[in-house]
């Protein structure tokens, strides 16, 4: 089971919690055991588990990527956003998440997030759902 | 085939060799073909595979990612362990090894390690094994 | 089905465009829908997903980690190599891709790439396709 959904990010730089995204679309697929990849059709964008409870988490996540000096570097590309590519390839383009009896086996402080790293834009993600 | 195993950290930053935990998961599966899910339920934790002769090289892993000095920089969530999530978010949540004839298909070279970032602790690992 | 292919670097660090292997070992398979897992079955390469447009991106990429300073930073690891080891743990040994309807299911900018930390070598890529 193949699902497309679209997101919009509000910043620059932002992570989204799409948590309830993936558990809408395992709902939508019926699958009640296997793995779910979540892939992000971007270049300038990531995605990752991480903190759920404390906001402040994905506030230092940002902040320690940002710390690279990435966006005071001289590169290349003269769209101006290489900074935004690299920590994409850093962060990764898809997450694998095992679906267990219907449910996402998560940790208790694990969430799921789409990584904006060259925002405000409207994005997508793509849910693969492999099972039974 | 979903399993869940438990390991221990000793030291605050430590990568366990957790390759014969999941080669065992393997064969309790009894399953010979087909893709390996290795996923850590913690936000202050994380998996990579890499050197599986030289020591050091995990030693020197842990020391390079300890050089982007997020040890020492201000951070807004007060548990103080912003390292570790930012840490958890570069390294990854899940690896994913093929299974082939009932091997895991490895490089020579090549371990799977638990990447602790904020030990010790007690930990666990879930084990999908989607294949027949 | 499980593919094998053969790559080679001619840089010490160099991000090579393997899309076409990945294309090419999907239409051997014969198999329409389902997730590619790409694996990298060596310590000093990585795999990534980025742009496939202006290739000042990929050199901007190995730019922005060589300003991490492994090169220049004192390793334990007598093979003098670590800077490269640490780069395949940031960056990941394996992507996987969503299959559908026999083709990749990848972004307009997106193309997969090696990554050559410790060339030139004669290197390898694992191609595992789960589906039907």
């Amino acid at each position: 089971m193949f699902i497309e959904k679209e997101i919009g990010s509000n910043l620059r730089e932002e992570f989204i919690d799409i948590t309830h995204t993936v558990r809408d679309a395992v709902v939508e697929s019926g699958i009640m055991n296997g793995i779910i990849t979540i892939f992000v059709p971007h270049t300038t964008a990531g995605i990752t588990i991480n903190e759920n409870a404390d906001p402040d988490v994905r506030t230092d996540i940002i902040h320690g990527l940002s710390s690279f000096g990435f966006d005071s570097m001289d590169f290349r590309h003269v769209e101006g956003n290489s900074s935004a590519h690299i920590k994409s390839t850093l962060t990764g383009s898809s997450v694998t998440v095992i679906l267990k009896d219907g449910e996402l086996v998560l940790g208790t402080w694990q969430g799921i997030y789409f990584c904006e790293y060259d925002g405000p834009r409207r994005r997508k993600i793509q849910i693969k759902i492999s099972g039974s």
